[in-house]
């Protein structure tokens, strides 16, 4: 049983502690908020014992009935809390963006490595099955040439900004913008699907407060460029569109990928849906033409009546952050780090190209 | 009854010759090609009077009986074909893109003053029902911050190249390449939308003849952006989606437009079948809402079983250019060619970015 605690009191820690009731593996111990206000108000929500609301990092890096930590404050602040829980033994799981710069994030991964302790980005696209089914199924449209990966989400908190209140997804002064926030995705799907790009250009459009509202950017490859395209300030309907030259894969969202389309320029459609997949720990190597064939959807492209309940999106990557901390390895993580350097490149690539600055004020 | 003459035997100009059965102001009176062969050939498909069959520009520059010329040449030759037709009192329309650069078409809009004659570009999807319907919608989703128009499409003339031939569209040399050829497309509709950016960021990716097999440029105009994506060498399933505060906006092909669904962030989602528009001749500013309401889709999304046959898309484009020529005014085509200057200048801005040269090695 690997006991968690978790940093930060983000919407998006609602969604992980419902993943994890899918992941008997993991079991919330602790909380950790930067008040005692907000350790109460946590701690008695999810019903964790008072000895383990943790008030401040300092707190919990001292605890040691704790494994590993789930980091979901503001992004300017991730690499000085991972590098605190990691020096202090415990395992790390990051979210998104695991740091605002390839350096913030080498002293994470240094850390990590001196410490022999697993450090991981919840970059919830890559442990997906359906980024799994893409990734296999490239080889049927090869050679790729371009890809389009959007994700464009008009922000519940552009309400507030545009009444003069700035929350953190906005705040530059903590890592906010389209780019940290949803461009991330973008880069992180073209990084887990064509590796590192040579070169980038890109373009954003600056919000009052001095974030980027929406941006996008051209990697390019050996032979191949992909497009990322993202918006905090309006919607988009379009997840990824890969185009080789002997056909097409869609997936039908960049983010929290489920469906997948592959038409072939040969002619037929067939279309996958990854919550059909009926692997215990999704595993990319096992999942072969027979696996493959066994989710397909039915001939008008819909999902069977039979279609399983999904797992909440979330579950894969914590089935993969408890695989890498129940097999104790730092070199098992390698993998996972090497991706997560290879998108803090082009996360850094972008800012440079745009000027995007985090952290610019303090 | 307008007397026309074609320039050019490209595949285009039998869609072209097929449209213009709709179009009953329009005669389809001579050809005129490089070749007595290619003429002969040419004019007996079409049934074109041996005295009509024109071999060489200036026999078909002298000819008194014909009103107007269609251009379907190579795009470097576009400029002094047109030229020397208008010079020579006929009214031009040329397909796209009608020059290859701005100074060219400034020659060619030059002599359309100087002669009072009428020049036109044929880009297609501007003169279509659905771009006025998405043209129209556009003020439902306001302020629209980003948009991507993509046009992918694997060349049968791809082939080809890799077997070692080089078709004209291929060809750096008569202007070929995908942005001259697709891209122009995704510029067109930008500029019908949006208007002239005020700066251009571009990549394209090369093929070994010299010409750009794809590429992607970024439109930035206040308070947003366009980004435009195409490709000669593979496909792509998407056509326009054009984002705003209160909403999603998306167009099924770029090019030959007919479905425009509105997603509204309020909730709701309306389709609209471009081809089911019923005006005469077809004018945005009588597209209101009653207009609009008519040609609603089913709720479902799909087209009701009375649904119209669509006319060939070139009609539209055919319809207006009649309409120029009949109304005889210049000054009337001015919105048009002010368009067709928008559009060549950001074809200058992304060529510049990226390096591209069209009939460099003359």
């Amino acid at each position: 049983m690997i006991r968690l605690a978790v940093i930060g009191r983000n919407f998006v820690v609602d969604s992980m502690i419902e993943a994890m009731k899918h992941v008997p593996e993991l079991e919330l111990c602790g909380i950790c908020s930067r008040s005692a206000e907000g350790a109460r108000e946590f701690g008695e929500r999810y019903g964790i014992d008072p000895a383990h609301r943790y008030v401040g990092i300092h707190a919990l890096a001292h605890a040691e009935d704790i494994d590993a930590v789930y980091i979901a404050t503001p992004n300017t602040v991730h690499a000085a809390q991972a590098v605190a829980m990691l020096e202090s033994g415990k395992h790390v799981l990051v979210e998104k963006p695991a740091a605002v710069s390839a350096k913030e994030l080498g002293h994470m991964t240094a850390a990590a490595k001196r410490n022999g302790k697993i450090l991981m980005e919840a970059m919830m696209p890559l442990y997906t099955p359906a980024f799994a089914v893409a990734k296999r199924l490239i080889r049927n449209i090869a050679p790729v040439r371009c890809a389009t990966l959007s994700y464009r989400q008009y922000s519940s908190r552009y309400d507030a900004l545009k009444q003069g209140k700035v929350e953190n997804a906005f705040n530059p002064e903590l890592g906010g913008g389209a780019l940290t926030d949803l461009g991330v995705y973008c880069a992180a799907v073209a990084e887990g699907l064509f590796g590192t790009p040579h070169r980038i250009g890109a373009e954003a459009m600056f919000l009052e407060t001095g974030v980027d509202g929406l941006g996008s950017a051209s990697l390019m490859y050996n032979g191949m460029m992909a497009d990322l395209t993202y918006s905090k300030i309006c919607d988009g309907a379009r997840g990824a569109e890969i185009c080789g030259e002997e056909g097409v894969i869609t997936l039908d969202s960049v983010s929290r990928p489920r469906y997948v389309t592959l038409r072939l320029r040969s002619g037929g459609v067939r279309r996958y849906d990854g919550d059909r997949l009926d692997l215990e720990r999704f595993d990319i190597k096992r999942l072969d033409d027979d696996a493959l064939a066994s989710i397909e959807l039915d001939a008008d492209g819909h999902t069977p009546s039979d279609a399983v309940q999904p797992l909440p999106t979330m579950t894969h990557e914590l089935r993969h952050f408890v695989h890498l901390v129940e097999h104790g390895s730092v070199q098992l993580a390698g993998f996972d780090l090497a991706h997560t350097e290879g998108v803090a490149a082009i996360l850094d690539g972008i800012a440079h190209c745009c000027d995007i600055k985090h952290g610019a004020k303090k």
